[in-house]
């Protein structure tokens, strides 16, 4: 299942298919910065709970904010960077460095590494172990960070 | 589980609890939009390849949809309503109306039926069925406009 998981994430990361063909650069920029701020509102909620302040953990938030992180991770947001995303486009800016489109081996690497480390957070969650969530909420996190230092501009 | 779920989504709605409490408002408006836009990008895959072009459908990537879409819809977004969120704050405008703050019950009843036509959807679409994906597609589709009709406002 993970296998087939990230498979299917590879396969989506390098065909921009289907809807996303036909949608605008600007609407492609906008959707994907909306799975990264809502992922991030989540990521959020699970340090909130596991890091910062452990006397709040409630198994449910926790597990269903995972559910959202590997959902995402695995919708196939790669069809999100087709051609003119590469810079801000109509209403929508843009903090993808060039080399995120010159560089597809890293990026999917990259992709991979994240995709791999959502779907074992999102399991991890489901059992309600606190220890084992930050342990791989650490891990998840180090996978978001990996692709923004290499492909993400500074604010 | 679906009834755990339902639950959970109840309370969620009707607590602004956790990291969303000490999110400024500017922030929580953010985030709701961004869980929003990128339900709608993930509805609008499954329309593209159940409705609008079926011999695109794919099973595989409907299926990733339909979990963002059920993900989010369990998430607690309700915890992104809290005070100075009913109005335009910093940067962010919402099109949430002031009748949204005052009828926590209708709120409840729309948001509560749309977790449901989520979940189902989410597990429809692991079938494959893509007429039975289109049916629940639509039933999905109404319970947002439900309460889009009703508490938000035109562009």
């Amino acid at each position: 299942m993970q296998i087939k998981k990230l498979v299917f994430a590879a396969v989506a990361l390098s065909v921009a298919a289907g809807a996303s063909a036909q949608m605008k650069p600007e609407d492609q920029i906008k959707a994907r910065k909306a799975g990264y701020a809502f992922m991030s509102w989540n990521m959020g909620k699970i340090k909130a709970q596991v890091v910062d302040n452990p006397a709040s953990f409630n198994k449910d938030q926790v597990a269903a904010a995972a559910n959202v992180i590997a959902a995402t991770a695995n919708s196939g947001m790669g069809a999100l960077y087709g051609p003119g995303t590469d810079k801000d486009a109509g209403n929508q800016k843009t903090r993808v460095k060039p080399e995120f489109f010159k560089e597809p081996d890293e990026v999917r690497k990259l992709a991979m590494a994240f995709v791999k480390e959502a779907n074992e957070l999102q399991k991890v969650a489901a059992t309600g172990d606190a220890a084992a969530i930050k342990a791989q909420f650490g891990k998840t996190g180090e996978s978001c960070k990996a692709c923004h230092d290499k492909f993400r501009k500074d604010e």
